[in-house]
């Protein structure tokens, strides 16, 4: 008898109906015979709503209250799966974070697992329960204080579960039926992908693709747990997250698939251009050390040509939208210091990225990429590359061209219209 | 520097505004040199709101996952307060039950507090923060699940953490003045008490004054904490509870003081009568036995002498309305086994007791009630007494005539309306 791990986002648990259906699902997996241990989010909105009340009482709560406010929301939805589980005539038992045995560093708000001591929810499975515990939570190893995982923590509280039961799965309950070659809203004869490996899986996460969150990938990767990633409205197979692009036997088994996974892209950063800065030793380290005190994420970096005329030179990168004004406040007190011209700041940008393990052994991916791209009439503003991607930032009002363009262009539509979404969200 | 409980409950706590309201108040004993530990309720109408989800997954929802459901509410209730102080320029730590060291015993929804052990709040206090403590809950000392301790829990848990702290005072916030000496909304004349006793407040909270739990109250006679239990919207000294009738220093001090302490009533009863039971040894005994297997809880009990010729008696007694039709049902049957005749069933009753350490000592007391209660018309149809209580059944509708004739005829009435009822309950 083999141990599941499922996770069940905020979408699934939204309300009385979807728990009744979640607990219909999960008691499911038990009848076939499994040992069955559930990660679920707190419901719906409530988060959103929980975080409002916060800032009825304080503009700025403390961290740690904050986490401990948050906190409750899985509690309220995990004792409501166990309930209607119940209902079911089967036993479940739920457990927090804490009680679980999700130990994690102490940095409220985005805290890291770095253990997990399953002794009491393997007592459970033991006795026959079901176990459900709340995801995106632990509790700190020096100070055993309640603190959150931040973006995505279900899902890493699930692949860190399935790790530490040595699962045979951790199957990730959405609203879509898996991971698609590009967004089926944007192209909608996108097909879903049987499998994918990790390393692609993270970037197509880090690229936009909002299905997984880059830790839980990462969690899984280190610890070798295949994901299924499937739709919690249908029976469907959805996809299999596992292998590395290393692997001899992926390296075979690819030999006659795909080039490309898929096409990411992502409306969610902005770009900023530092305009004429002296082109001298150290002066760009200046500019990223204060990006970095002031705890800016960078994506793609460009720094052009030195004009030999005037010995300047311009630097750009993106970063979060949301990080913006705190980046332009940093470098505006920068500027005297540095002495460069001006700062451009460009919230109207996208990114489109291809990404594939068989780019590595096919030359002309890039070429064809930039062609499609031009094709379609879209003009690149910044391109970056790793070993099995390629991104290009363009117009924001031009991504979605762009994405079809490329689709088509590397043969991945399908013959027909095969993606359902859900839910509204897209996760 | 001394240590001061508080204890405010869900009104207190209804949103945010009442939240920093709440906040202020805290800050203001911190201020005045105090260290402080405060036990909160859930906000306002959020245990309802939870009850309500988990009848939408389950009807009968296992216990042990009510309790971990229910107590999210007094975890949101208290990581807000902690915020608003903070917003204050204070430092506040909230803790759950378990952290705090509240250990029941393991009966899901109506816990016991067995032992209490503060090192975690202790270090909080010692290294200056204020402490906010989630109510009503507790870790059971077996299982190390999570309890909650039913009806009053948050009293209870406010007097137990002064207890194991040995604090000054254990204050209870709520929307009255402080006790009365009767129902303010039906005699308004009604005084403030300035001190009861823990006997009195006991016969009091048992008789239907709704101010302070039973078990909050024994919990601190047995333990010695005084309860100064007064108004959140006002600073006004309250009513100290303290002190025992069987002090040497309180009957002295009380030989000059009022006889009686108040009138309290009690609309939540119901009678049943058990119609010509046979007059033989064990038939009241196998009628109690049955109420008792069902859990029923009796009140006033009283058995009329049995009429000679029929060699038959009655039995009537009553009992919590709620648990009316699961009395009768158990009592029906019996009916074939004990051979009575027929049930009686009535939900129109009121109970008025008049309480007093000072009827002890003085004689005339009992008569004059009765005298009191005859005057104002209203017919009596079951009696019982304590040391320091009497107790009356009469018709529902004759309560409020009952409770203001009594009250006069023992010169409680103030010179002028000194109550002011903030909030709508009562409570």
């Amino acid at each position: 008898m083999g141990i599941v791990v499922q996770k069940y986002g905020g979408s699934s648990v939204a309300d009385g109906e979807a728990i009744k259906r979640v607990a219909r699902r999960i008691v499911e997996a038990k009848r076939d015979g499994n040992d069955v241990v559930v990660a679920v989010s707190a419901m719906g909105d409530s988060t959103d709503e929980l975080l409002g009340l916060a800032s009825q009482v304080s503009p700025l709560p403390p961290a740690r209250e904050l986490d401990m406010l948050l906190t409750a929301g899985e509690r309220i939805s995990m004792a409501l799966v166990a309930m209607a589980i119940s209902d079911l005539g089967f036993s479940a038992r739920s457990f927090t974070g804490s009680q679980a045995g999700v130990i994690t560093d102490s940095v409220h708000g985005k805290a890291k697992i770095i253990d997990v001591t399953p002794g009491r929810i393997q007592s459970a499975i033991d006795e026959g329960h079901i176990v459900i515990v709340a995801g995106f939570q632990g509790v700190s190893q020096d100070t055993k204080e309640i603190t959150t995982l931040g973006r995505g923590g279900t899902d890493t509280t699930a692949v860190a579960l399935a790790a530490a039961l040595d699962a045979d799965v951790c199957e990730i309950y959405t609203d879509v039926d898996g991971v698609f070659t590009a967004d089926p809203r944007i192209v909608p004869t996108a097909r879903k992908l049987d499998t994918v490996t990790y390393e692609e899986m993270l970037e197509l996460a880090a690229c936009g693709a909002k299905i997984l969150h880059l830790r839980c990938v990462e969690y899984a990767r280190r610890y070798d747990i295949p994901i299924h990633v499937r739709s919690s409205f249908s029976h469907l197979e959805g996809t299999i997250v596992r292998g590395s692009i290393d692997d001899q036997a992926h390296q075979e088994s690819t030999m006659e698939a795909a080039i490309i996974a898929g096409v990411a892209h992502d409306r969610s950063e902005a770009k900023i251009t530092v305009v004429g800065v002296p082109d001298k030793v150290g002066e760009a380290a200046r500019i990223f050390t204060a990006l970095a005190d002031a705890q800016i994420n960078l994506d793609m970096i460009v720094q052009n040509v030195s004009a030999a005329a005037t010995n300047l030179t311009d630097i750009s990168f993106t970063l979060p939208r949301s990080d913006g004004a705190v980046a332009m406040a940093a470098l505006d007190a920068l500027q005297d210091e540095v002495g460069f011209e001006s700062l451009q700041y460009d919230e109207t940008i996208g990114k489109v990225s291809l990404i594939g393990a068989g780019m590595r052994s096919h030359p002309g991916v890039t070429a064809k990429f930039f062609a499609s791209i031009a094709e379609a009439g879209v003009n690149i503003g910044m391109i970056s590359t790793s070993e099995i991607r390629i991104s290009v930032v363009v117009s924001e009002i031009d991504v979605d061209a762009a994405v079809a363009a490329t689709h088509t262009a590397f043969d991945l539509d399908a013959d027909e219209v095969e993606a359902v979404v859900y839910g509204g969200t897209g996760r």
